[in-house]
């Protein structure tokens, strides 16, 4: 687009991380965020990078990240670790637990990695793509504030409820990354439709009196439906108890908003780590081949699932001249 | 229902282990498979009870299960379980190794157990219900013969893949249960509009051409569509990765059917155990808190989550007496 900025890996690095310590972010605050960042901006959906590093500088700055944190880890059991990410972004709380929490997984064959009172995660597929870049396997669980109905006629009791899965694929190609929310669009499409004046797909929200409504408007005072009905509404549930149920994070219901106010969203996060090959198996290749297999059966395999992983600084990042100059001014002079 | 046959429960179990003991399981066989069916005609949705029986027990005569298998079971890392079926039920392999994986789960916090080279796994949500009985959360995931197209237009890559989901409630109430199909709907509902003449809704099957299709006669001679679309199919393929990738056990690409010939389906089944009580918690107790108050904002909690759990001799079990005689054609003289 012409009216994208595009810079360097180091130059656009540099820039981010100067953001975060102008908005209040500590180094290791700083150092997590960007990492993630940077990750969700080449293998992630774009929306989640860059464009999602605004609202983090924006809630260092309002309170709603504590951004010189004290995580405290727990190890209530050889393969669990437990965090209180203490109000401050979940990057650094799963960062700091990162090496026992791989060791762990390589050790025991499995490992459990729970998260509470952080920050709203960000891309949630960067969990898991940390663990497929390591040659485990990941899944992973978070929530954030109720946004999104069980069914028409209800109110919002969770939010878009996200849930990723990792698998590697062999040494130097990029692994699968599933990462998808519980809710049928996400709300940045009721805000870009409503501001284009477009109705919406039957089927994404409802009105403030839980009716179903294509008018994008009044989605904005409704909230979001689960993606495909009763089944997708089980997901959400599925994905609200084994993140903020197991972590002992806050439930939708009770997560203040990641965008406004000075509260912590205190959420849950769950992060599972597998051995994808105990000795002897093929599992990995015989991974890979099936991907392949199954988009020679036309099936769309999300990401770059098998393509060569290509290391951060190979190629340059990309972001809107809004976004830029949205994260520039949080640099301070 | 007039036609229904109600047997008290030692006597249901006793026909039951009769009629797998005349299909050719063996004792330790025939055991894991009534207690699996007792169970599933209790909590789980009724058709995977009694009548799913009499497919493993034609089965069992017409040799896709070995009837006589000797599973085993290793242990790769100290928190994974990992088990070949011979070919036999997938709930005997699993009762082999309960106990060490309930009680790995218990001590490292988090277990893993895989399986291959079973026969259908049955009611999947009965996994994770033995595990929340145990106090411990629970996530399985199996496959079996494709019969599941990713898109319309494609050709059929996946089963049904199920995903299941339990979460303890507290001691003495029946656990939160989450057991669903990655399918619309399933293939039982396409059979029964096809045999009443009944056109089937869009969106639940494609015709042998992969075009949509709302007449079921083409359904049976097409396949199933997911569930939401393609976020559907996305939890299609985590459950086909999660289940046959970390398995080793067959794609459902490769999986022969589960009701004809005389091949075994040697599909793969993946069950995770995870405490949800670290100590000093209360995350049970507030589980079922929450699970209360989703009740009272209008959300539909699946099975029997939070009521009483009764013990299986407590109240008598029903079955058609079409499926009461199926079985008894079974009972050796």
């Amino acid at each position: 687009m012409a009216d994208d900025v595009e810079l360097g890996a180091a130059e656009a690095e540099d820039l981010a991380l100067r953001a975060c310590l102008g908005a209040g972010a500590n180094p290791a605050s700083a150092r997590s965020l960007v990492d993630a960042t940077v990750s969700a901006a080449r293998f992630g959906p774009s929306a989640v990078g860059f464009p999602h590093m605004v609202d983090y500088l924006n809630s260092f700055r309002e309170g709603r990240i504590n951004g010189d944190p004290a995580p405290v880890a727990t190890r209530p059991f050889p393969a669990y670790l437990a965090c209180d990410a203490d109000r401050g972004i979940a990057q650094l709380g799963f960062d700091r637990a990162f090496q026992d929490f791989v060791a762990a997984a390589r050790s025991f064959g499995i490992a459990l990695f729970t998260q509470k009172n952080s920050y709203t995660t960000g891309e949630l597929g960067y969990y898991v793509r940390r663990l497929a870049l390591e040659g485990l396997s990941g899944l992973a669980a978070t929530n954030a504030n109720a946004m999104v109905v069980a069914k028409a006629g209800g109110s919002a009791v969770y939010s878009t409820n996200p849930i990723a899965f990792g698998f590697p694929l062999g040494n130097g190609t990029t692994p699968l990354i599933i990462d998808q929310s519980s809710s049928a669009t996400a709300y940045v499409n009721i805000v870009t439709a409503a501001a284009e004046g477009r109705s919406i797909p039957k089927g994404w929200a409802v009105d403030a009196q839980g009716a179903d409504t294509q008018d994008p408007e009044k989605a904005l005072t409704g909230a979001l439906l689960p993606f495909g009905g009763r089944k997708g509404a089980n997901v959400a549930l599925l994905v609200e108890m084994l993140s903020a149920g197991l972590s002992g994070g806050s439930w939708s219901l009770d997560t203040p908003s990641f965008r406004s106010g000075d509260a912590s969203p205190a959420v849950g996060l769950t992060v599972i780590a597998m051995m994808p090959d105990p000795a002897g198996s093929d599992h990995v290749a015989r991974a890979h081949d099936q991907i392949r297999r199954l988009e020679q059966h036309g099936v769309h395999i999300p990401g770059f699932s098998g393509k060569p992983h290509h290391r951060p600084s190979e190629q340059p990042l990309r972001m809107s001249r809004a976004v830029f100059d949205a994260i520039c001014r949080f640099v301070s002079n």
